[in-house]
């Protein structure tokens, strides 16, 4: 073995004590939210076959997808690069017949053979809920919420959550805001980018008063409606506002209707999950069809890199830690655990208790601060 | 897609909500009792380089690893199929300056290309601990009371430990029953299948008695010390006495010194675990080291899958789950989630609150057992 060994890959990394501390209490956090909403976790396998994970959901970067062989099967098998296109199948297969709305939560890593340009991690740890046989508003306003819930649940203050409607150029497209077929990809995607030159360019004129129906929600909704003027939006529009209405003041809730990155398999409704203290976003969800099955579903994702980085670095106040000395009594160690106690015990007398990290000792029976 | 796409490959199986959460309390349990015996965890990735994970310790079985090209590095990587060579490299690389004892655990998946004959599993949960910088009677005293101690936080009754002495064959062979180099290898092999015919073919009879110095405690371990007569394993049955008195009651102790498969790496001490109501090993440990750093050590390994058979079926108490109807007051299931109920929410209004799990309605702000 050389030391060029003893590195990991580019984009993979440990998680050391401080960090895995902290994943694992979020995690736990996270998971606990979305259980309290009636969400039953699911544990999909790790690998799966290629064909599976990569048919059931569009969107979805197969190029990415570690593959290799099965020498069971001859065929090709991949690592999971996303976590709801198993969720899709367990429902859509051997939960067919649970009662619906079937509401499944997970949480587990996710690995690409290649990183993408903006993040160049190729593990994370991905979380969620799907909502599973509904796509209506009430499906969506439980989701944002289970979402904000976990969130807070993990210790999350400031969060947004920023509104999107997925299918709007499709929606307009037809007739309030016609447009040919063969355009319609461009003007999506100079509306996705914000450029408004590009748009015109691209024979989108008529959509450009959409770039500015964006912002703080309340506003933001009420541009969207002016432009509106034929009603083709109404259902949205009033859907979105419901939505807005169900959160109240748990989150800070803008408009963005032309964004689209990120939402490629998306239906009428989109959202992205921010909060302050993290640079990108924190996750995604909204509603959309199972590939296959084709039944309405409402999800969301969430990703653990960016929710410790908005959760920071907390003062890590020392936890209270006993030192247990040499031929210290076993049974008062027990019963000092079960109330609670985290111990580390000598093992070869020459400890430095506090080197170890703890912060009392066991003597006589009585737990004394070390000084 | 076809119909068998929506199979999953052989040995690869999905944790449903029953399973799931099962798996979710045992593995907080298991980890919780590592946590209050100051184990802190960690979290290696994933993937590794193929050298690393392989080059790290003896007995890992490499041919069955996945494994693929990195485009990154073009060199070969590996889905790990165990995480305590992970440990084992953190310890002796970005851990390598944290004070000794270094005491860490971890639990994740691990992933096979084919299964073994015993065990048609691709992917396993393994849990662990390490205690890195000691392999002394203390280090291995702690190791299995951490073990019995994690078992026992899952749930687990009538635990058994079974002691076996790893390098027993090497330790006598030197001096007190004389045996060729190129002899020790098959004697070993025979002693671990305790094929008496074999071993006196092997040119092993003077090992003989040591097949029947196995069972009980007690009694196995003065059957040993009789053997023993030149004293060459004299340190080692103090050893294990020790290691047995620190036990006392906590778990049923047996010895089987000759037992070998399962102990490739470990030096002179190892146990296995088992549990009533599990055919197989819930687990193995003992002391070893640690490839390429030489840093002695001591830890074990527990597999989720026959911790749960052990657990058996438990009667799935009803969980109190609160269907929330259309247009329930938000902040009034708010506090009730908060006082622990879980709870369902309406979103179309026709939902058979009984089909979704639900044990209670509520209704005017109360909480109505539904009939």
């Amino acid at each position: 073995m050389t030391d060029q060994d003893d590195l990991l890959p580019v984009g993979l990394e440990d998680a050391l004590p401080a960090r895995a501390r902290a994943i694992t209490e979020a995690m736990r956090a996270v998971l606990d939210a979305m259980d309290g909403h009636g969400y039953d976790r699911v544990r999909p396998p790790l690998v799966e076959f290629e064909k599976s994970l990569a048919g059931r959901m569009e969107g979805v970067a197969t190029r990415r997808m570690i593959r290799f062989t099965d020498p069971e099967s001859l065929r090709t098998l991949a690592l999971r690069s996303d976590m709801t296109v198993q969720v899709g199948r367990i429902a859509a297969t051997v939960m067919a017949s649970a009662p619906r709305p079937l509401r499944l939560c997970y949480a587990g890593d996710v690995a690409m053979l290649k990183a993408d340009q903006l993040d160049p991690a190729r593990q994370r740890l991905q979380l969620g809920a799907e909502l599973i046989g509904s796509d209506s508003v009430a499906a969506a306003s439980e989701i944002v919420g289970v979402a904000i819930d976990a969130l807070k649940g993990a210790g999350l203050g400031n969060i947004s959550v920023d509104f999107t409607l997925p299918d709007l150029v499709d929606t307009l497209a037809e007739k309030a805001l016609p447009l040919d077929v063969d355009k319609r990809e461009a003007v999506r995607r100079e509306l996705d980018t914000k450029d408004a030159g590009g748009l015109t360019a691209a024979g989108g004129e008529a959509y450009l008063p959409l770039l500015y129906a964006t912002g703080p929600f309340d506003e933001a909704i009420a541009k969207l409606a002016e432009i509106d003027a034929g009603g083709a939006l109404a259902s949205r529009i009033a859907g979105l506002r419901d939505i807005a209405a169900s959160i109240g003041k748990r989150a800070r809730i803008t408009l963005d209707p032309t964004e689209r990155h990120g939402f490629e398999y998306q239906s009428w409704f989109g959202f992205t999950l921010y909060a302050e203290g993290a640079r990108g976003t924190l996750g995604r969800g909204g509603t959309y069809t199972i590939r296959g099955s084709e039944e309405a579903a409402t999800g969301f994702t969430i990703y653990m890199d960016p929710l410790l980085e908005a959760l920071g670095t907390r003062a890590d106040e020392a936890r209270k830690t006993l030192f247990l000395p040499l031929g210290h009594d076993r049974d008062a160690a027990a019963r000092l655990r079960a109330i609670g106690w985290r111990t580390v015990a000598a093992i070869s007398g020459s400890e430095d208790a506090k080197a170890l990290g703890c912060t009392h000792r066991l003597e006589d029976g009585e737990t004394i601060a070390l000084g």
